[in-house]
């Protein structure tokens, strides 16, 4: 890679994280030396710690981000040139923080006697299986099903990777797991479902489902995630909800109240082209005209959705040529730029361009989401006149989907309707700080706030 | 209850656990008054710890053991008619053990910052993703799927409760989840599959197969657990392992090799009866066969197994009928005892009386398992005679799935083998401390060596 072009955009997107075991002559400046060479490959260094101390040298842990391997390669090679610095081992962070799984099931009771035994298993347990067995509503209160989740996926539309199968995503699917139990108390469990076809996947939840509180849809591909979720949220009676729908769904709402506050823009007078007819794409259309943003353009590889529109539609797409597109606009993704208030994107990288944003409305709102990266950097989306830009690394489902369930379970909801993800992107960017679009995911307080006001949502309907 | 005539065995049955508040008047000798009476109900007292000092009177709150609930209600009247002793409250401690159930699932990892969460979650785990892909034997190392168990059960016989449904049995398995836990550092999750049909069952169980390491099938009423653990067999790659067959049968073979050992008695030269053709009766056979004991009859309720019966059968009776019965035994139970060294019960409560016992072979070794009263009362059998005697409390399947799936998923095995199983067993007689059948189940260190060795019987086949 060409390391003097190397962006700040791609630095940020440095997700390789490698601790390099180096052997450092020890006199002053070699840890300059070394500093400045990484710097000048384009890296970031992280933690540094002494791990020995040798008559002659120091060996010390450099913790440093690439973008890829060949990155890596490069920061070896160069370190290794120098004099006095030598490379003795390299780890790979991402797959030791990995290995062995990123969540684990504990015992909420230490065994430290029989009776302990006794009581949590046979035959004391007898009388709380009995208790159930009379009363089945009380098993929301006597096992853990308050707090269980099954992450469901087949693989087929992993972010970012796309159609990898179902082994492959089980990494992303556990990563969610542990944002569930950190972020919520959730205990979530993933279940890969090796089906392509529609049906068994919706029959394996049907038969698994009395083991969960609700079921988180994930990853799952349009149209299929579709019909999966609807068929499953009819047939079942506690909450289905697609995350890659409705949880983008809400964190973009949030997001966009905010950036409409900043720039004094009213929903109803506002016009915006979503770029995108996927599961995020659909979520979005339906959740801004529920918010009361009805003049909505929806586009996809094939153009704009519009009634008249016969190439690459599906049902769902019919639904949003009923639904958008007032004035049947039929022209190019740049003729539909013209004069728009929002460009929501949720479809592949770098497809827009600064002139596409420097044709919108005054003070136009972006929000390039594809992952990793945007259909426009957000700083050239800014350059461009944008009032409010803000792409994936932002809008973060993560700071929905905790308090979506955690609240629907708590309320023991049998849905997460449309106004309780409504209620939560309201709660989402009250909570966020000054200037900013939305809160801190990482502060506990915030998804605790969000589940308050989805239950009570779900307890008003 | 006619408290008189509560026996010691009955109060060991005694799995009701209350903690009563008591406010005692603050004299000396309230509290010998307060544990006499309760003393004298029958009931055993576990910790008093006070919790309030008033001006007249303290406030503590008194653990007792109880048979059921009409035990309880004589205990609170006869405290309630005591001058200065007020009981101000009862719980039920099994109930608030097991409030919002005894497992839940954490995340290995703190998510503290930013960089914590773009290494677990997207974009970071991507390259974890991609190398699963390329290599999918790696998801065994960089995924949880080496600790993973799925805790499979249609709800169609749980110990001692018999055919009550998936959702009463969940206090149940959440128990069994907690045991792999603490005793194996196992992630074991029930699945609830609300399906009769052995097929749905079978289908099920494979579609989500590769969320998990290992299966293991609890609590299925046979004969349909024999066919669906079969199936199961030989359709996956991972171990499947019904608990009520092997687990029961492997602990109860590591109890028999050393109380044969007492004894002097060889397994060559021994008769045994075998009471219950059901999962833990047909998996016995098999074991005690596989060990060298092949003189065995097996009874149920419709009488000895044998090659001309036709009441009651089906394939894996057939199958027993071929392998056991050597002598064509067709007479009664009572008929059955004269002159066996050895009785195993895995059927129903007090069938087995003290005169069989007598009528059997010098220094019998008597095993009545049923749950969770026996086929006879230990000591009535030891009184008639019992070289050894040990019941279902003894002989705790506890002791040895952990360390067979631990065992298994170490050394990646496709199958836990009768092999394994055996291997098991010896290591767990072997682990006994002198005089006694079984090694302490609370002593984590069994289940490490019960798992390296299966580990190594595995490498070895």
């Amino acid at each position: 890679m060409d390391l003097k072009n190397t962006t700040w955009q791609e630095r940020y997107h440095a997700t390789l994280v490698y601790t390099l075991r180096c052997r450092l002559e020890d006199k002053p400046g070699m840890l300059g030396v070394l500093t400045t060479c990484i710097g000048e490959c384009g890296a970031h260094v992280g933690d540094i710690n002494i791990v020995g101390v040798e008559t002659q040298s120091k060996v010390r842990d450099v913790t440093v981000y690439c973008v890829d391997l060949s990155h890596l390669k490069t920061i070896l090679d160069r370190l290794n040139r120098i004099d006095g610095i030598d490379v003795v081992g390299v780890t790979d962070n991402v797959m030791e923080i990995h290995r062995r799984g990123t969540i684990k099931v504990e015992s909420r009771v230490r065994i430290n006697s029989l009776n302990d035994l006794r009581i949590i298993y046979t035959p004391g347990v007898a009388s709380v299986c009995e208790k159930i067995k009379a009363e089945p509503a009380a098993a929301r209160e006597l096992t853990g099903l308050c707090d269980r989740v099954a992450i469901v996926t087949d693989g087929t539309a992993v972010r970012g990777l796309g159609n990898i199968g179902v082994l492959p995503s089980l990494p992303v699917m556990e990563g969610k797991a542990a944002i569930f139990a950190e972020f919520a108390g959730i205990s979530a469990f993933p279940i890969l479902i090796d089906a392509r076809d529609l049906a068994t996947i919706v029959e394996t939840v049907k038969r698994i489902a009395p083991s969960f509180g609700a079921i988180q849809l994930e990853d799952i591909a349009a149209p299929a995630c579709f019909e999966i979720e609807q068929t499953l949220r009819d047939a079942l009676d506690i909450p289905v909800c697609h995350d890659d729908q409705h949880g983008t769904a809400t964190v973009l709402l949030a997001a966009l109240i905010n950036a409409l506050k900043t720039t004094g823009k009213t929903p109803e007078k506002c016009t915006a082209l979503i770029l995108g007819a996927g599961a995020a794409g659909y979520a979005i259309t339906k959740m801004l005209l529920k918010f009361g943003l009805d003049d909505i353009v929806v586009y996809d590889s094939a153009g704009p959705i519009h009634s008249g529109r016969t190439k690459g539609m599906n049902p769902y797409k019919s639904e949003l040529a009923r639904m958008t597109n007032k004035q049947n606009e039929t022209g190019t993704l740049a003729d539909g730029f013209r004069g728009k208030d929002i460009f929501i994107g949720v479809a592949k990288p770098n497809m827009v361009t600064a002139e596409m944003v420097r044709s919108m409305a005054k003070d136009p709102l972006v929000f390039p989401l594809s992952n990793p990266v945007g259909e426009i950097n957000v700083q050239d989306a800014r350059q461009a006149g944008a009032a409010v830009a803000a792409d994936g690394r932002t809008i973060n489902n993560a700071l929905a989907y905790p308090g979506l369930f955690r609240g629907a379970l708590d309320s023991l909801a049998g849905d997460i309707t449309l106004d309780m993800q409504l209620a939560a992107a309201h709660e989402l960017a009250g909570l966020a700080p000054a200037g900013q679009l939305l809160p801190d995911m990482l502060d506990r307080n915030v998804h605790k706030r969000v589940a308050a006001t989805v239950a009570s949502a779900w307890r008003k309907s």
